[in-house]
C-alpha cells in the first residue's frame, strides 16, 4: 500500500510505492552501469596536463617531488566569475536581476589517476580532499559570498561531463529560497521545541536503529525517514554544527572513513550507481546558527525526475529506507 | 558575464552563464533526439488492446463508431491508490506518515495512434484532451483530494516509460510545501501591491514584447524572465483565474491551438526535444484565490539537474530567454 512520509525538518512529503517495483533486489538490477575509465591523455585533470586547466587556486603536494596529489582550479566553463559586484539592479519596478554577478566556481582534481573514483582511493587520500574542501569553504565565505556549495557529480546520469575524479565547488552571491525554506521550517521548530530538528533527528535514529547504516564517534550515516530517492544516504555529525566550515580534523578523520565506506559500497556491491553528493550547510557568516545542521547528503541517480516531481515537487520513492539501510549494513 | 535573474513570484534566482555555450544556435544541436515511435500491437495503449488497462473512468468517443478517440484510465502501475484514507499517523512524537495514504493516478491515453504526438492531432483533438483533464481535475478535487497535479513526460530524458501519447494526473491528499512556498511568496506580494503578481508579470510582459511568444484574447505563451532551463514556455490565462477547473470552453479553443503551436514547433524545428509539461494550479477548493493564477509550464529537458541543482535549489540556464523567445517567434 502506499504511504506518504513527511521529513519532520524540511516538511517535504514524499510518496513511498513500493508496489511499482517487485522487490528492492530487482532494483539493483536496474543500476545505471558506468564502465570505469582509463587513462587519458588529452584529459584536462590528468597528471602532466596541467597546462589544459588555469592555474591552481590550492593544491596538495604529493609525497612524490614535484608531483601533486590533489588540485583545485577555477573551472574553465564557469557558471559564476569572480569578476563583478553584489549589485541589485530592479528593472521597471518589477524585475530583479543582477548583472555580472560576482561569484565563483572551482574544481577539485581529486587524484592525479584518471582511472580511479571515490570510494577507492585511501581514507588518507580523502582526508586531505575534505581539507581542501574546508578552506576553500573558509576562503569563499570570507571573501564576501553568501552560500558556498560544495558538490560531486558521479556518472552521466548524475550530470558529469568529464570522467577524471573532480568535485566542484560553487559560491553565489546570493542565497536561494531552497535554502531558506527549510531553515525557516527548522527554525520553526527550534521556536517550538527549544532544540535543533537535525539533533532531534540524530537522537530519534539512534534509538531507531532501523536506518542507520554506520555509527561513530562523531558522526552517523543513514537513510532518512523520509528519503526522496532509493540509497539516499545522509552524512551528520552527531554534535551540533551548523556550517560545514567548523569541522575540525579529528571529524574531518572519521568522515573521510566512512564518506569512502558508502562509496566503495556502492561501487562494488550496488552496481556502481551515478550520484550526486552536496555539502548543505548555512549560509556564510551562520556557522553560530543553533536550529540548522549541516549535512553530506548522497543522492544516487537511479530515477529520473519527471513531469510530477518538476510541477508539485513531491517525490516518489520505490524503496523504503529501512529496507536500503538493511542492505547497506549487510555490505559493510 | 553571469547574470542572476529573480522570478518576481516565486523568489527564485536563476544563473544565466551564456559563455559555456557558445551560440543559442549550438545548444539546437544538443537536443536529444527521439526517434518517432511506430505501432506497437503489444502497447496497451493502442487501438484493441484495451484489455491490457483498467476499465476507463472516461472516454472521448470518436466518430467513427464503437471507436474511443480519448481514454482516462486508473494508471496499472500507481503511485497512490483510490483506497485508504486521509489520515496522519505520528510515530514517536517525531515523524509523521500517512499510511495506505489515499489518491489517484490516472492516464490520460491522448490518441489510439501509437505513431503520433502532441503538436501533430488536430486543435480539435487537443481541445478533447484537455476538456477531459478539466473534467477529470473538477472530480478528484470533488473527491476530497487537496492537490491535483496534471503532466506529461515526452521523451526518455523527461522520464517516460511508454511511447504512446499519454498524460497523466496525480491527486494526493496532501499539498507538498513546493507548492505552497509560491502561494505564500504570491501572497506577500498581494499585502505589499493589492494584486496578483503573475497578473502584474503578465502586463510587464504585455509592454516589454521582448519575451512573448504568442499573444490571444484569453491567452499569452511566453519565455518567463528568470527560465530555469532553455526554452521554458509559461502559456498563462491573460485575466486573473486561480485554478485550472475554472476554465471555460472558449478558453480551452484557445489553449489547445496555442500548446499545438509550440510543441509542433518543438518537433519540427528544434529536433523534437524531450519534455515535461505541469498545470501549476492552485489546491482545490481555493479556486477563489486572488493572488495565485494558474499557467502551464512546458520544460524542455535539454540540461541534466546535478548536485549544485540539487543541493542548492538553483538553476543554471545557457540561454537568455529573450534569445529563445525570438527563435519560437521565428518560427511560428
Amino acid at each position: 500500500m502506499p504511504e506518504l512520509r513527511q521529513n519532520p525538518a524540511t516538511k517535504e512529503w514524499v510518496i513511498f510505492a513500493p508496489e511499482r517495483k517487485r522487490r528492492p533486489e530487482d532494483f539493483r538490477e536496474k543500476f545505471n552501469l558506468i564502465t570505469q575509465p582509463s587513462y587519458k591523455s588529452e584529459c584536462p585533470f590528468c597528471l602532466g596536463n596541467e597546462h589544459l586547466t588555469s592555474e591552481d587556486l590550492l593544491y596538495y603536494q604529493s609525497k612524490q617531488k614535484g608531483q601533486w596529489d590533489i588540485r583545485v582550479v577555477p573551472n574553465k566553463y564557469p557558471a559564476l566569475i569572480p569578476k563583478g559586484n553584489f549589485t541589485r539592479k530592479n528593472l521597471s519596478d518589477f524585475y530583479r536581476k543582477m548583472e555580472n554577478a560576482l561569484g565563483s566556481h572551482e574544481i577539485i582534481i581529486e587524484t592525479p589517476i584518471h582511472n580511479t573514483i571515490l570510494g577507492l582511493i585511501s581514507d588518507e587520500h580523502m582526508k586531505h580532499i575534505l581539507q581542501l574542501y574546508k578552506e576553500r569553504y573558509l576562503s569563499l565565505c570570507k571573501a564576501g559570498y553568501k552560500l558556498v556549495t560544495i558538490f560531486r557529480n558521479y556518472g552521466e546520469a548524475a550530470g558529469t561531463s568529464l570522467e577524471h575524479p573532480h568535485s566542484q565547488i560553487i559560491a553565489t552571491p546570493i542565497v536561494p529560497n531552497s535554502i531558506r525554506y527549510p531553515i525557516e521550517e527548522a527554525m520553526r521548530y527550534y521556536d517550538d521545541n527549544g532544540g535543533c530538528v537535525y539533533c532531534d533527528m540524530i537522537n530519534q535514529e539512534l534509538v531507531a536503529q532501523e536506518r542507520i547504516v554506520l555509527q561513530g564517534r562523531k558522526f552517523i550515516v543513514f537513510e532518512p525517514f523520509a528519503a526522496r530517492l532509493p540509497y539516499e544516504t545522509w552524512i551528520m555529525p552527531v554534535s551540533h554544527a551548523a556550517s560545514f566550515g567548523s569541522i575540525n580534523s579529528e571529524e574531518i578523520d572519521e568522515l573521510a572513513q566512512f564518506l569512502n565506506r558508502i562509496l566503495k559500497i556502492f561501487y562494488e556491491k550496488l552496481n556502481n550507481p551515478a550520484y550526486n553528493y552536496v555539502i548543505q550547510s548555512v549560509p556564510c557568516n551562520s556557522e553560530k546558527n543553533l536550529f540548522f545542521h549541516w549535512s553530506l547528503v548522497i543522492l544516487p541517480r537511479l530515477t529520473k525526475f519527471a513531469g510530477f516531481e518538476l510541477g508539485s515537487g513531491m517525490k516518489i520513492n520505490h524503496i523504503f529506507p529501512e529496507k536500503c539501510a538493511s542492505i547497506l549494513r549487510d555490505e559493510i
